[in-house]
Protein backbone atom coordinates (compact mmCIF):
# COMPACT_ATOMS: atom_id res chain seq x y z
CA UNK A 1 0.00 0.00 0.00
CA UNK A 2 1.23 3.07 -0.85
CA UNK A 3 1.72 6.05 1.90
CA UNK A 4 0.42 9.01 0.92
CA UNK A 5 0.44 12.83 2.22
CA UNK A 6 -1.74 15.45 0.31
CA UNK A 7 0.56 18.24 1.08
CA UNK A 8 -2.26 21.25 0.48
CA UNK A 9 -2.38 25.05 -0.02
CA UNK A 10 -4.76 26.88 1.94
CA UNK A 11 -4.43 30.51 -0.15
CA UNK A 12 -4.91 33.68 1.83
CA UNK A 13 -7.48 32.98 4.03
CA UNK A 14 -10.67 33.04 3.09
CA UNK A 15 -12.53 29.23 2.95
CA UNK A 16 -14.01 29.91 -0.87
CA UNK A 17 -10.98 30.63 -2.12
CA UNK A 18 -9.78 27.31 -2.01
CA UNK A 19 -9.61 25.18 -5.00
CA UNK A 20 -11.96 22.40 -5.79
CA UNK A 21 -9.38 19.83 -5.31
CA UNK A 22 -8.32 21.39 -1.61
CA UNK A 23 -11.71 21.18 -1.22
CA UNK A 24 -12.10 17.36 -2.09
CA UNK A 25 -8.76 16.12 -0.33
CA UNK A 26 -9.82 17.88 2.60
CA UNK A 27 -13.31 16.31 2.33
CA UNK A 28 -11.52 12.53 2.66
CA UNK A 29 -8.96 13.10 5.05
CA UNK A 30 -8.60 11.52 8.71
CA UNK A 31 -6.32 13.91 9.67
CA UNK A 32 -5.51 17.75 8.73
CA UNK A 33 -2.35 19.20 9.81
CA UNK A 34 -2.50 23.13 9.71
CA UNK A 35 -0.52 26.25 9.94
CA UNK A 36 -1.37 29.09 12.54
CA UNK A 37 -2.51 31.36 9.58
CA UNK A 38 -5.22 28.63 8.28
CA UNK A 39 -8.81 29.94 9.87
CA UNK A 40 -10.40 27.63 11.71
CA UNK A 41 -13.64 28.55 9.80
CA UNK A 42 -11.84 26.38 6.70
CA UNK A 43 -11.03 23.63 9.00
CA UNK A 44 -15.10 23.70 10.43
CA UNK A 45 -16.39 24.31 6.77
CA UNK A 46 -14.73 21.91 4.92
CA UNK A 47 -13.13 19.35 6.94
CA UNK A 48 -15.51 19.09 10.12
CA UNK A 49 -15.00 15.19 10.57
CA UNK A 50 -11.04 15.08 10.49
CA UNK A 51 -8.93 15.83 13.43
CA UNK A 52 -7.52 18.99 13.19
CA UNK A 53 -3.48 19.48 14.59
CA UNK A 54 -1.78 22.62 14.87
CA UNK A 55 1.53 22.92 13.81
CA UNK A 56 2.28 26.68 13.72
CA UNK A 57 5.92 27.84 14.44
CA UNK A 58 4.71 30.87 16.07
CA UNK A 59 5.70 30.94 19.64
CA UNK A 60 2.53 29.97 22.10
CA UNK A 61 -0.04 29.04 19.14
CA UNK A 62 0.98 25.32 19.08
CA UNK A 63 1.90 22.21 21.41
CA UNK A 64 3.89 20.24 18.67
CA UNK A 65 7.62 20.95 17.16
CA UNK A 66 7.72 20.52 13.58
CA UNK A 67 9.91 17.78 14.32
CA UNK A 68 7.20 16.35 15.99
CA UNK A 69 4.28 17.08 13.31
CA UNK A 70 6.83 15.20 10.74
CA UNK A 71 6.93 12.16 13.07
CA UNK A 72 2.96 12.31 13.62
CA UNK A 73 2.34 12.61 9.85
CA UNK A 74 4.56 9.82 8.93
CA UNK A 75 2.67 7.56 11.85
CA UNK A 76 -1.02 8.43 10.55
CA UNK A 77 -0.02 8.26 7.00
CA UNK A 78 1.73 4.47 7.62
CA UNK A 79 -1.40 3.38 9.51
CA UNK A 80 -3.06 4.18 6.30
CA UNK A 81 -5.48 7.38 7.27
CA UNK A 82 -5.72 10.10 4.83
CA UNK A 83 -3.10 12.60 5.77
CA UNK A 84 -3.43 16.43 4.33
CA UNK A 85 -0.80 19.00 5.12
CA UNK A 86 -2.85 22.12 4.97
CA UNK A 87 -0.44 25.47 4.61
CA UNK A 88 -1.49 28.78 4.19
CA UNK A 89 -0.82 29.72 0.72
CA UNK A 90 0.85 28.22 -1.91
CA UNK A 91 3.28 25.11 -0.15
CA UNK A 92 6.41 25.67 -2.38
CA UNK A 93 6.29 29.65 -2.20
CA UNK A 94 7.67 30.82 0.88
CA UNK A 95 6.34 28.48 2.91
CA UNK A 96 9.40 26.04 3.62
CA UNK A 97 7.57 23.59 2.13
CA UNK A 98 9.87 21.20 0.85
CA UNK A 99 11.93 21.21 3.94
CA UNK A 100 8.97 20.01 5.68
CA UNK A 101 8.71 17.25 3.05
CA UNK A 102 11.90 16.24 2.45
CA UNK A 103 11.95 14.56 6.09
CA UNK A 104 8.34 12.90 4.65
CA UNK A 105 10.03 11.24 1.90
CA UNK A 106 13.34 10.52 3.96
CA UNK A 107 10.56 8.19 6.16
CA UNK A 108 9.19 6.60 2.46
CA UNK A 109 5.97 8.30 2.32
CA UNK A 110 5.14 9.23 -0.99
CA UNK A 111 2.64 12.84 -1.61
CA UNK A 112 0.85 14.54 -4.01
CA UNK A 113 0.51 18.64 -4.12
CA UNK A 114 -2.14 20.84 -4.31
CA UNK A 115 -1.02 24.63 -5.40
CA UNK A 116 -2.83 27.23 -3.30
CA UNK A 117 -3.10 31.14 -3.88
CA UNK A 118 -0.03 32.84 -2.26
CA UNK A 119 -1.38 35.94 -0.78
CA UNK A 120 1.81 37.21 -2.46
CA UNK A 121 -0.21 37.55 -5.67
CA UNK A 122 -3.90 37.50 -4.39
CA UNK A 123 -3.30 40.21 -2.30
CA UNK A 124 -2.73 42.53 -5.51
CA UNK A 125 -5.83 41.12 -7.47
CA UNK A 126 -7.98 41.25 -4.40
CA UNK A 127 -7.32 44.64 -4.02
CA UNK A 128 -7.54 45.74 -8.08
CA UNK A 129 -3.92 46.35 -8.04
CA UNK A 130 -2.36 44.50 -11.50
CA UNK A 131 1.11 43.57 -10.70
CA UNK A 132 1.78 43.77 -14.02
CA UNK A 133 0.23 46.18 -16.93
CA UNK A 134 1.40 47.23 -20.05
CA UNK A 135 3.73 50.01 -20.17
CA UNK A 136 4.66 49.99 -16.72
CA UNK A 137 5.91 46.36 -15.50
CA UNK A 138 6.28 43.33 -17.17
CA UNK A 139 7.79 41.62 -14.16
CA UNK A 140 7.03 40.97 -10.62
CA UNK A 141 9.48 39.59 -7.83
CA UNK A 142 8.29 38.11 -4.85
CA UNK A 143 10.65 38.13 -1.66
CA UNK A 144 10.57 37.60 1.85
CA UNK A 145 10.97 40.22 4.05
CA UNK A 146 11.66 38.23 6.88
CA UNK A 147 15.19 38.66 7.28
CA UNK A 148 17.98 41.07 5.86
CA UNK A 149 20.11 37.90 4.38
CA UNK A 150 16.97 37.06 2.35
CA UNK A 151 15.71 39.95 0.68
CA UNK A 152 19.25 41.28 0.42
CA UNK A 153 20.73 40.09 -2.44
CA UNK A 154 17.75 40.32 -5.01
CA UNK A 155 17.14 44.15 -3.70
CA UNK A 156 20.55 45.32 -4.15
CA UNK A 157 20.92 43.66 -7.70
CA UNK A 158 16.70 44.97 -9.17
CA UNK A 159 17.74 48.11 -11.10
CA UNK A 160 15.23 50.48 -9.84
CA UNK A 161 11.45 49.90 -11.29
CA UNK A 162 12.42 47.08 -13.18
CA UNK A 163 9.46 44.92 -11.94
CA UNK A 164 6.57 45.19 -9.54
CA UNK A 165 8.28 44.01 -5.95
CA UNK A 166 5.99 42.11 -3.53
CA UNK A 167 7.47 41.76 -0.17
CA UNK A 168 5.91 39.06 1.85
CA UNK A 169 6.46 38.55 6.07
CA UNK A 170 8.63 41.91 5.55
CA UNK A 171 6.08 44.17 8.02
CA UNK A 172 8.53 43.72 10.83
CA UNK A 173 11.55 44.94 8.27
CA UNK A 174 9.60 47.62 6.13
CA UNK A 175 11.87 50.74 7.18
CA UNK A 176 14.83 48.78 6.69
CA UNK A 177 13.78 47.54 2.84
CA UNK A 178 12.83 50.67 2.19
CA UNK A 179 15.87 52.58 2.85
CA UNK A 180 17.48 49.73 0.84
CA UNK A 181 15.60 50.37 -2.12
CA UNK A 182 16.08 54.47 -1.79
CA UNK A 183 19.64 53.63 -1.67
CA UNK A 184 19.71 51.68 -4.30
CA UNK A 185 18.07 54.67 -6.60
CA UNK A 186 14.54 53.75 -6.58
CA UNK A 187 12.89 57.15 -6.37
CA UNK A 188 10.62 58.24 -3.17
CA UNK A 189 7.76 58.94 -5.04
CA UNK A 190 7.28 55.10 -5.92
CA UNK A 191 3.61 53.71 -4.95
CA UNK A 192 3.71 51.52 -1.95
CA UNK A 193 0.50 49.56 -0.56
CA UNK A 194 0.72 47.06 2.10
CA UNK A 195 -2.49 44.93 2.38
CA UNK A 196 -2.62 43.38 5.62
CA UNK A 197 -5.00 39.65 6.46
CA UNK A 198 -5.96 39.86 2.40
CA UNK A 199 -9.50 38.23 1.62
CA UNK A 200 -10.48 38.03 5.34
CA UNK A 201 -13.02 40.04 7.17
CA UNK A 202 -10.16 42.22 8.72
CA UNK A 203 -8.56 42.84 5.38
CA UNK A 204 -7.26 46.53 5.20
CA UNK A 205 -5.09 48.26 2.29
CA UNK A 206 -2.85 51.19 3.26
CA UNK A 207 -1.28 53.25 0.45
CA UNK A 208 1.74 55.55 0.38
CA UNK A 209 5.26 56.22 -1.19
CA UNK A 210 8.77 54.06 -0.95
CA UNK A 211 9.82 57.78 0.43
CA UNK A 212 7.07 58.05 3.23
CA UNK A 213 6.59 54.52 4.56
CA UNK A 214 8.47 54.97 8.00
CA UNK A 215 6.16 57.88 8.68
CA UNK A 216 2.79 57.17 7.18
CA UNK A 217 2.78 53.99 8.30
CA UNK A 218 4.50 53.87 11.85
CA UNK A 219 1.36 52.42 13.23
CA UNK A 220 0.82 49.18 11.68
CA UNK A 221 1.63 46.30 13.95
CA UNK A 222 4.58 44.20 12.65
CA UNK A 223 2.55 40.66 13.82
CA UNK A 224 0.07 40.92 11.32
CA UNK A 225 0.38 38.99 8.10
CA UNK A 226 0.57 41.32 5.31
CA UNK A 227 2.13 42.29 2.10
CA UNK A 228 4.16 44.91 0.43
CA UNK A 229 3.89 45.96 -3.05
CA UNK A 230 6.44 48.57 -4.45
CA UNK A 231 5.86 50.02 -7.98
CA UNK A 232 3.57 52.33 -10.66
CA UNK A 233 1.18 49.14 -10.84
CA UNK A 234 -0.13 50.74 -7.13
CA UNK A 235 -1.58 53.92 -9.14
CA UNK A 236 -2.99 51.61 -11.74
CA UNK A 237 -4.64 50.19 -8.99
CA UNK A 238 -6.35 53.04 -7.49
CA UNK A 239 -8.02 54.39 -10.81
CA UNK A 240 -9.28 50.66 -10.80
CA UNK A 241 -10.44 50.47 -6.93
CA UNK A 242 -13.18 53.06 -7.68
CA UNK A 243 -15.05 51.22 -9.73
CA UNK A 244 -14.47 48.07 -7.77
CA UNK A 245 -17.25 45.77 -5.77
CA UNK A 246 -15.60 43.68 -3.20
CA UNK A 247 -18.32 41.04 -3.51
CA UNK A 248 -18.34 37.98 -0.86
CA UNK A 249 -21.04 36.07 -1.50
CA UNK A 250 -23.92 38.22 -2.25
CA UNK A 251 -23.23 41.62 -0.73
CA UNK A 252 -21.64 44.26 -2.21
CA UNK A 253 -19.75 46.23 -0.53
CA UNK A 254 -17.03 49.35 -1.72
CA UNK A 255 -13.43 48.78 -1.27
CA UNK A 256 -11.91 50.78 1.78
CA UNK A 257 -8.55 52.43 0.56
CA UNK A 258 -6.93 53.77 4.03
CA UNK A 259 -4.95 56.96 3.15
CA UNK B 1 -28.55 49.14 -10.37
CA UNK B 2 -24.88 48.39 -10.02
CA UNK B 3 -23.42 47.00 -13.67
CA UNK B 4 -21.19 44.71 -12.85
CA UNK B 5 -18.97 42.36 -14.47
CA UNK B 6 -16.49 39.67 -12.60
CA UNK B 7 -13.49 38.79 -13.54
CA UNK B 8 -12.71 35.90 -12.54
CA UNK B 9 -9.13 33.46 -12.53
CA UNK B 10 -9.65 30.29 -14.13
CA UNK B 11 -6.03 29.18 -12.84
CA UNK B 12 -3.77 26.69 -15.26
CA UNK B 13 -5.79 24.32 -17.09
CA UNK B 14 -7.66 21.53 -15.05
CA UNK B 15 -11.32 22.52 -13.89
CA UNK B 16 -10.72 21.18 -10.02
CA UNK B 17 -7.49 23.96 -9.66
CA UNK B 18 -11.01 26.26 -10.04
CA UNK B 19 -11.54 28.12 -6.87
CA UNK B 20 -14.63 27.32 -4.95
CA UNK B 21 -15.33 31.31 -5.34
CA UNK B 22 -15.02 30.95 -9.04
CA UNK B 23 -16.76 27.92 -9.30
CA UNK B 24 -19.88 30.00 -7.87
CA UNK B 25 -19.43 32.94 -9.81
CA UNK B 26 -19.89 30.70 -12.68
CA UNK B 27 -22.74 29.05 -11.62
CA UNK B 28 -24.15 32.00 -11.59
CA UNK B 29 -23.05 33.39 -15.32
CA UNK B 30 -25.65 34.09 -18.00
CA UNK B 31 -22.53 34.36 -20.14
CA UNK B 32 -18.81 33.61 -20.02
CA UNK B 33 -16.38 35.46 -22.09
CA UNK B 34 -13.50 33.17 -21.98
CA UNK B 35 -9.81 33.06 -23.44
CA UNK B 36 -8.39 30.65 -25.87
CA UNK B 37 -6.36 28.82 -22.84
CA UNK B 38 -9.08 28.19 -20.89
CA UNK B 39 -10.18 23.92 -21.41
CA UNK B 40 -13.71 23.65 -22.81
CA UNK B 41 -14.11 20.98 -19.84
CA UNK B 42 -13.92 23.61 -17.69
CA UNK B 43 -17.30 25.45 -19.05
CA UNK B 44 -19.01 22.48 -19.80
CA UNK B 45 -18.71 21.09 -15.85
CA UNK B 46 -19.04 24.30 -14.07
CA UNK B 47 -21.46 26.76 -16.06
CA UNK B 48 -23.41 24.28 -18.75
CA UNK B 49 -26.15 26.82 -19.13
CA UNK B 50 -24.34 29.74 -19.88
CA UNK B 51 -23.06 31.67 -23.46
CA UNK B 52 -19.50 31.17 -24.24
CA UNK B 53 -18.05 33.33 -26.12
CA UNK B 54 -14.25 32.85 -26.94
CA UNK B 55 -12.44 36.06 -26.88
CA UNK B 56 -8.99 34.55 -27.67
CA UNK B 57 -5.94 37.26 -29.17
CA UNK B 58 -4.67 33.51 -30.83
CA UNK B 59 -5.12 34.23 -34.74
CA UNK B 60 -8.03 31.82 -35.85
CA UNK B 61 -9.44 30.93 -32.41
CA UNK B 62 -11.78 34.23 -31.97
CA UNK B 63 -14.07 35.72 -34.59
CA UNK B 64 -14.72 38.51 -31.45
CA UNK B 65 -11.83 41.26 -31.60
CA UNK B 66 -10.91 42.78 -27.67
CA UNK B 67 -12.65 45.88 -28.49
CA UNK B 68 -16.20 43.77 -29.77
CA UNK B 69 -15.43 42.19 -26.66
CA UNK B 70 -15.55 44.56 -23.86
CA UNK B 71 -18.65 46.40 -26.32
CA UNK B 72 -20.34 42.97 -25.71
CA UNK B 73 -19.62 42.59 -22.26
CA UNK B 74 -20.53 46.40 -21.25
CA UNK B 75 -24.03 45.85 -23.27
CA UNK B 76 -24.55 42.45 -21.29
CA UNK B 77 -23.58 43.60 -17.87
CA UNK B 78 -26.11 46.58 -18.61
CA UNK B 79 -28.74 44.32 -19.63
CA UNK B 80 -28.51 43.28 -16.15
CA UNK B 81 -26.63 39.88 -17.43
CA UNK B 82 -24.42 38.25 -14.91
CA UNK B 83 -21.38 38.64 -16.98
CA UNK B 84 -18.30 36.51 -16.27
CA UNK B 85 -15.14 37.43 -17.82
CA UNK B 86 -12.56 33.89 -16.74
CA UNK B 87 -8.93 34.47 -17.81
CA UNK B 88 -6.57 31.86 -18.02
CA UNK B 89 -4.31 31.43 -14.59
CA UNK B 90 -4.64 34.90 -12.34
CA UNK B 91 -6.62 37.97 -14.59
CA UNK B 92 -3.51 40.35 -12.63
CA UNK B 93 -0.35 37.85 -13.47
CA UNK B 94 0.89 38.98 -17.26
CA UNK B 95 -2.16 38.85 -18.05
CA UNK B 96 -3.28 42.41 -19.73
CA UNK B 97 -6.07 42.09 -17.44
CA UNK B 98 -5.90 46.00 -15.92
CA UNK B 99 -6.26 46.97 -19.95
CA UNK B 100 -9.32 45.57 -20.63
CA UNK B 101 -10.58 46.60 -17.49
CA UNK B 102 -9.87 50.02 -17.43
CA UNK B 103 -12.10 50.21 -20.62
CA UNK B 104 -15.08 48.39 -18.59
CA UNK B 105 -14.50 50.94 -15.93
CA UNK B 106 -14.21 53.67 -18.21
CA UNK B 107 -17.91 53.07 -19.60
CA UNK B 108 -19.26 53.24 -16.05
CA UNK B 109 -19.11 49.28 -15.08
CA UNK B 110 -18.12 47.96 -11.77
CA UNK B 111 -16.35 45.01 -11.10
CA UNK B 112 -15.00 42.28 -8.61
CA UNK B 113 -12.08 40.52 -8.95
CA UNK B 114 -11.88 36.74 -8.15
CA UNK B 115 -7.72 35.42 -8.17
CA UNK B 116 -6.92 32.25 -10.34
CA UNK B 117 -3.68 30.36 -9.32
CA UNK B 118 -1.49 31.64 -12.40
CA UNK B 119 1.03 28.97 -14.06
CA UNK B 120 3.35 30.83 -13.17
CA UNK B 121 3.75 29.25 -9.90
CA UNK B 122 1.89 26.30 -9.73
CA UNK B 123 3.53 24.90 -12.80
CA UNK B 124 6.36 24.65 -10.00
CA UNK B 125 4.22 22.90 -7.18
CA UNK B 126 2.37 20.76 -9.16
CA UNK B 127 5.55 19.54 -10.51
CA UNK B 128 7.41 19.26 -7.28
CA UNK B 129 9.68 21.47 -8.06
CA UNK B 130 9.57 24.45 -4.38
CA UNK B 131 10.50 27.76 -6.06
CA UNK B 132 11.47 29.28 -2.72
CA UNK B 133 13.91 26.61 -0.76
CA UNK B 134 16.27 27.63 2.74
CA UNK B 135 19.48 28.13 1.75
CA UNK B 136 18.97 27.89 -1.58
CA UNK B 137 16.55 30.50 -2.99
CA UNK B 138 14.16 32.97 -0.74
CA UNK B 139 13.19 35.27 -3.79
CA UNK B 140 11.04 34.14 -6.90
CA UNK B 141 11.31 37.04 -9.93
CA UNK B 142 8.16 36.12 -12.84
CA UNK B 143 8.91 37.37 -16.00
CA UNK B 144 6.99 37.88 -19.29
CA UNK B 145 9.43 35.94 -21.82
CA UNK B 146 7.49 37.17 -24.81
CA UNK B 147 9.29 40.11 -25.99
CA UNK B 148 12.80 41.31 -25.49
CA UNK B 149 11.74 44.08 -23.74
CA UNK B 150 9.90 43.00 -21.43
CA UNK B 151 12.21 40.76 -20.09
CA UNK B 152 15.22 42.11 -21.27
CA UNK B 153 15.69 45.10 -18.14
CA UNK B 154 14.84 42.51 -15.43
CA UNK B 155 16.92 39.93 -16.68
CA UNK B 156 20.08 42.27 -17.20
CA UNK B 157 19.52 43.71 -13.55
CA UNK B 158 19.43 40.67 -11.55
CA UNK B 159 22.33 39.00 -10.16
CA UNK B 160 23.06 35.34 -10.98
CA UNK B 161 21.43 33.04 -9.50
CA UNK B 162 20.29 35.95 -6.92
CA UNK B 163 16.82 34.77 -7.32
CA UNK B 164 14.62 31.43 -8.91
CA UNK B 165 13.42 33.03 -12.43
CA UNK B 166 10.12 32.14 -13.93
CA UNK B 167 9.45 33.28 -17.29
CA UNK B 168 5.90 32.83 -18.80
CA UNK B 169 5.21 32.95 -22.73
CA UNK B 170 8.70 32.14 -23.26
CA UNK B 171 9.05 29.28 -24.76
CA UNK B 172 9.71 31.17 -28.45
CA UNK B 173 12.78 33.45 -26.93
CA UNK B 174 14.23 30.50 -24.55
CA UNK B 175 17.24 30.67 -26.50
CA UNK B 176 17.67 34.83 -26.27
CA UNK B 177 16.67 34.10 -22.84
CA UNK B 178 19.11 31.71 -21.96
CA UNK B 179 21.76 33.34 -23.60
CA UNK B 180 21.15 36.80 -21.61
CA UNK B 181 21.56 34.80 -18.39
CA UNK B 182 25.05 33.26 -19.46
CA UNK B 183 26.01 36.72 -20.99
CA UNK B 184 25.41 38.04 -17.59
CA UNK B 185 27.41 35.59 -15.61
CA UNK B 186 24.72 33.07 -14.91
CA UNK B 187 26.38 29.37 -14.53
CA UNK B 188 25.89 27.36 -17.55
CA UNK B 189 25.16 24.45 -14.93
CA UNK B 190 22.18 26.33 -13.11
CA UNK B 191 19.30 23.71 -14.05
CA UNK B 192 16.28 24.82 -15.93
CA UNK B 193 12.80 22.96 -16.54
CA UNK B 194 10.33 23.77 -18.73
CA UNK B 195 6.46 22.50 -17.87
CA UNK B 196 4.10 22.31 -20.83
CA UNK B 197 0.31 22.40 -20.39
CA UNK B 198 0.64 22.41 -16.89
CA UNK B 199 -2.22 20.77 -14.90
CA UNK B 200 -3.55 19.57 -17.90
CA UNK B 201 -3.67 15.79 -19.26
CA UNK B 202 -0.76 16.81 -21.89
CA UNK B 203 1.20 18.25 -19.31
CA UNK B 204 5.07 17.74 -19.68
CA UNK B 205 8.17 18.32 -18.11
CA UNK B 206 11.56 18.86 -19.54
CA UNK B 207 14.52 19.32 -17.42
CA UNK B 208 18.15 20.28 -18.36
CA UNK B 209 20.77 23.38 -17.91
CA UNK B 210 20.93 26.84 -18.83
CA UNK B 211 23.77 26.36 -20.82
CA UNK B 212 22.23 23.40 -22.19
CA UNK B 213 18.53 24.42 -23.26
CA UNK B 214 19.57 25.38 -26.43
CA UNK B 215 20.56 22.03 -27.83
CA UNK B 216 18.47 19.75 -25.39
CA UNK B 217 14.99 21.13 -25.96
CA UNK B 218 15.45 22.11 -29.53
CA UNK B 219 12.71 19.90 -30.65
CA UNK B 220 9.75 21.48 -28.41
CA UNK B 221 7.13 23.65 -30.29
CA UNK B 222 7.01 27.31 -29.46
CA UNK B 223 3.43 27.12 -29.60
CA UNK B 224 2.48 25.72 -26.96
CA UNK B 225 1.81 27.13 -23.51
CA UNK B 226 4.59 26.78 -20.77
CA UNK B 227 6.50 27.54 -17.99
CA UNK B 228 10.46 27.75 -17.73
CA UNK B 229 11.86 27.63 -14.33
CA UNK B 230 16.02 28.33 -13.48
CA UNK B 231 17.36 27.71 -10.50
CA UNK B 232 19.01 25.28 -8.28
CA UNK B 233 15.70 24.35 -7.04
CA UNK B 234 15.15 22.56 -9.75
CA UNK B 235 17.27 19.77 -8.28
CA UNK B 236 15.21 19.89 -5.28
CA UNK B 237 12.58 19.16 -6.84
CA UNK B 238 14.26 16.57 -9.22
CA UNK B 239 14.73 14.30 -5.15
CA UNK B 240 11.07 15.29 -4.44
CA UNK B 241 9.53 14.37 -7.36
CA UNK B 242 10.80 10.58 -7.38
CA UNK B 243 8.23 10.41 -3.98
CA UNK B 244 5.95 12.56 -5.51
CA UNK B 245 1.88 10.81 -6.80
CA UNK B 246 0.17 12.73 -9.45
CA UNK B 247 -3.13 12.42 -7.99
CA UNK B 248 -5.95 13.31 -10.24
CA UNK B 249 -8.96 12.27 -8.30
CA UNK B 250 -8.38 8.81 -7.14
CA UNK B 251 -5.71 7.57 -9.53
CA UNK B 252 -2.58 7.15 -8.73
CA UNK B 253 0.16 7.86 -11.13
CA UNK B 254 3.92 7.92 -11.35
CA UNK B 255 5.40 11.25 -12.13
CA UNK B 256 7.10 11.46 -15.33
CA UNK B 257 10.50 13.78 -15.67
CA UNK B 258 11.26 13.66 -19.50
CA UNK B 259 14.95 13.94 -19.65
Amino acid sequence: MLTVVSIVGAGPGAPDLLTVRAVRRLAHADVVFYDGLVPAEMLAEFAPRARHICVSRRPGMSRVSPTEAAALMIEAAKAGEQVVRLRAGDPFVLARGAEELLTLVAAGVSFDLVPGLTSALAAATLTGIPLTHRGVSSAVVIVSGHAAEAYTPVLESLLPASATLVVLMGLAERDHISAALLARGWPGTTPLAIVTSASQPTERIYRTTLGRVAVDIAGLSAEDPGVIIIGEVVDVGVTLARAMTSRNEDILQEVAWQR
